[in-house]
């Protein structure tokens, strides 16, 4: 261990450590919720606050004028949601009420809230049994966990090129994505205009909804929980039975924001910009668009036709907004549900299953292989396809008019291959762990924790289910899960080298 | 279509149709067994016969001298397995007995055979519902099926590079693969000299069971007929209960006997040829060998362990030896049941899940992605890490002391890739299709039944299950299936090229 460390840990720590003081000014959102509320978990929430920017500014001074390199990118970003996530997880657990009072419990929740996942150790979801503030900090761990995600796949990953990232460069020959520090936080305040527009206009149509009658339950702090959790495609709600707790309105209100918050904010820039027709011009936008209508369109037709279904085909108009919301909930890696599709027909689910393997495009907050990698595949494995009958041929693979270069291809191909390895590897990992503890659950409840962990997705089936939630299994499944999240919300590389040697050493 | 064909399809079929000749020949075994037990089903075969053997012939007219390239040998392969499965389906048919006797069952049957997949539509597995011959004649498919796939993998593919196939060639500097037809006799008849040779073993073992008291059940019969479906890793059983339907000792038995057909069968020729060592020294062997031990340990672990389980846990013996049989037998993709895993516990069925994705060794009668394809996709993968913090380090992939060729390493990835892509979709389509006609299956049904008959395993879980049977599903799914297995069973790219307009035209 007497070798010299070739990564430059002091200058990763000072950053990490000025974002998580700026990261303690997001408290005072719950505090000012507490003192709404009657001051509950007041004290709580000051502690946290004083804690995160007390360890944010000690940590700041290892290097008072840090500059990292793209080593210390990897570093940052993967520090930032650990160090986010234990220090978000101080009000859970001071807080002590219920299942998430448990250490693990409040880091499986927080990573769940930072990393957009959305899957809950909470045993019972509502602001009588927690407090008001607690869930919506809960909430807003999501929303903050979003802004991350824009800035990390916009102007951090596109820069490391990995996972063919790069390619995002290519295809948004935009807003100053050129040199990794300076930029950035350019970059990231016209970005988070669109993000923070699009929660604000959310808010206030949901509310909209209780002023104009038409949706009663809709109450001003359901319409700002929900907005802090849609753009993010996080998922998070303060009720037990996620969106169909609410209306089938508000329900349809839901759709055209979740989907929203898959599209790659890069092109809202583009359109403010004067290119009004970036977005529809941009394939894997109408990759995106394509595939979640004909899945909600075959989707609507299982619904419907499903005899064995229980209730669910009762009209169309129920078919379809269940068909749309859960489809794009799912794909997108959202999570919200409409109904508890635990009860549907296997065929019904198994059709949620495979657009869990989609994903959102990138540069949105969407998790998951994501849209343009599997537009990348498909015209790779074609090409792959015609060489093996023409072996001599060179055929460069296209998208948006350009040749793709064949690092990014190779890197896309590596990168999923590297997601399904993880993807199996984590129901076999489940698999073990639950059967040591004797935990009596189904076979396509493991299979979905794994990638509804992984793709950062939340909810799967059975045991896992929107209404269920992930408290039984044992705490090693519970970090492995964090873990998942942690890989999945990164883009698995930024995690991975932290376990290598090679990365640590020269 | 005025435009010229570029493919020989004429040289193609006279290939194919000389095939079909032969296959007819092995109608004489279920002949011979139909006059043994008094000639039930006796006209049935012998016109099978005549029918295959004319038909054959009047193909081989089309060309007298054919001189196939690479492009017509992707036309024989594919074809050679459509055409036996369509001729191997009209004993069924003419026999008209149950569920088979319907087309589009006779041909699931058949298809499933010839690749040895397994899958089976027989709603009453029995030589009593079913005559001795029909179900011997169902298992010798399978036995035929798998000398194809010795000669497929090691002398066809390896030629035609796709799917990383040529590695095949490297691994294995032996016997005379070198150019296409000239040496595939000399090859094939090395290696069906092993595979010959190890079925008779088999056979000759079980029936010495039986001769010495350990097995009154296995008779010379049931001998014959495991015998022809073992070594093929085919999982076809005349007994409805599979290998459950005999002793502890046959169990323990079959373990070794499927671990071999997974072995590499050109391994055996280099043994044989002097190179004692030739087995253990081949690094994708002890890849194999060590994944089913992990496995098998885990899995005697899980069933002992398992407090929920259904009464699997009485002992020690019958946890490790239900943990060793299923897990060669899913892993390689034979398919025999030596208890009805589906009332395995959650977790237990997960393990079977994951081990269905792994496949045997190239070279050997397994079906799936192979070991082979995981190792060199690991290593890449930490190449891949690697160079994500070193853009700039060339560091070639090496396998048994050589450097992997780039463009093999891609074509496995893929391969992989287009896999999983396939297993997806299947699913996808299967749960519209089932959904359709209002068929009540579990998600995990359909999932399983999707890599099971991709990856010519066989059975699933639940309605797919090992005891239970494909009959259920509407005649749309089992077409699907069908192309299922024969894309799976070919390494998906002759099959594939056929459906492509640049195969047919140059
Ligand atoms: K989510
Ligand atoms: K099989």
């Amino acid at each position: 261990m007497g070798r010299r460390l070739y990564v430059d840990w002091r200058a990763g720590l000072a950053l990490v450590g000025t974002l998580l003081a700026l990261l303690s000014i997001a408290f005072v959102l719950p505090i000012l919720v507490s003192l709404w509320y009657g001051g509950e978990d007041l004290l709580e929430f000051v502690v946290s606050m004083v804690v995160t920017a007390a360890f944010g500014l000690v940590l700041r001074e290892l290097d008072p004028n840090p500059k990292p390199g793209a080593r210390e990118a990897f570093f940052v970003v993967a520090f930032t949601w650990l160090f986010a996530t234990l220090f978000g997880a101080l009000p859970y657990i001071l807080a002590g009420t219920g299942s998430i009072a448990q250490p693990i419990n409040a880091i499986f929740e927080s990573m769940s809230g930072f990393t957009t996942t959305g899957a809950t150790v909470m045993e019972t979801i509502s602001v009588e049994e927690h407090s008001h503030a607690i869930m919506m900090w809960r909430q807003l761990t999501q929303w903050l966990g979003g802004m991350g995600i824009i800035v990390l796949a916009v102007a951090i990953l596109s820069q490391l090129a990995v996972g063919g990232a790069q390619l995002m460069e290519a295809e948004t020959p935009g807003p100053g994505i050129s040199k990794l520090t300076p930029h950035i936080a350019e970059t990231a305040r016209v970005l988070w205009f669109a993000y923070l527009g699009f929660t604000v206009l959310f808010i206030v149509l949901l509310y909209c909804l209780q002023i104009t009658g038409y949706a009663t339950e809709m109450t001003l702090y359901n319409a700002i929980a929900h907005g802090l959790t849609a753009l993010p495609t996080g998922g998070f709600s303060p009720e037990g039975a996620s969106i169909a707790a609410f209306s089938p309105v508000v329900q349809w209100l839901f759709v055209p924001f979740m989907f929203i918050a898959g599209i790659n904010f890069v092109l809202w820039w583009h359109m403010i910009s004067g290119d009004r027709w970036a977005l529809v011009r941009d394939t894997e936008f109408r990759f995106y668009l394509g595939a979640a209508t004909l899945f909600t369109l075959i989707g609507t037709g299982i619904l419907f036709f499903e005899t064995t279904g229980a209730g669910f085909s009762d009209s169309i108009e129920s078919a379809f907004r269940h068909a749309a919301f859960q489809i794009v909930s799912m794909m997108n890696s959202t999570g919200y549900a409409s109904t508890d599709f635990n009860n549907w027909a296997g065929p019904a689910q198994a059709l949620l299953l495979f657009v869990m393997f989609l994903g959102g495009s990138t540069g949105s907050t969407g998790g998951g292989i994501k849209m343009l990698r599997w537009l990348v595949i498909l015209k790779s494995l074609r090409r792959e396809v015609f060489t093996s009958i023409h072996p001599e041929a060179v055929r460069p693979v296209r998208m948006n008019g350009s040749v793709l270069d064949e690092d990014a291809i190779r890197g896309i191909h590596a990168f999923t291959l590297l997601y399904f390895v993880l993807f199996f590897v984590g129901i076999l990992l489940l698999a073990v762990d639950t059967a040591r503890i004797g935990y009596n659950i189904g076979t396509i409840d493991l299979v979905s924790a794994s990638i509804a962990t992984l793709g950062n997705i939340g909810p799967g089936f059975g045991a896992v289910g929107p209404m269920e939630n992930y408290a039984s299994f044992p705490w090693s499944s519970k970090l492995l899960m964090v873990l998942y999240m942690w890989l999945g919300r990164l883009e698995i590389f930024p995690v991975l080298v932290l376990l290598t040697q090679a990365y640590w050493r020269s």
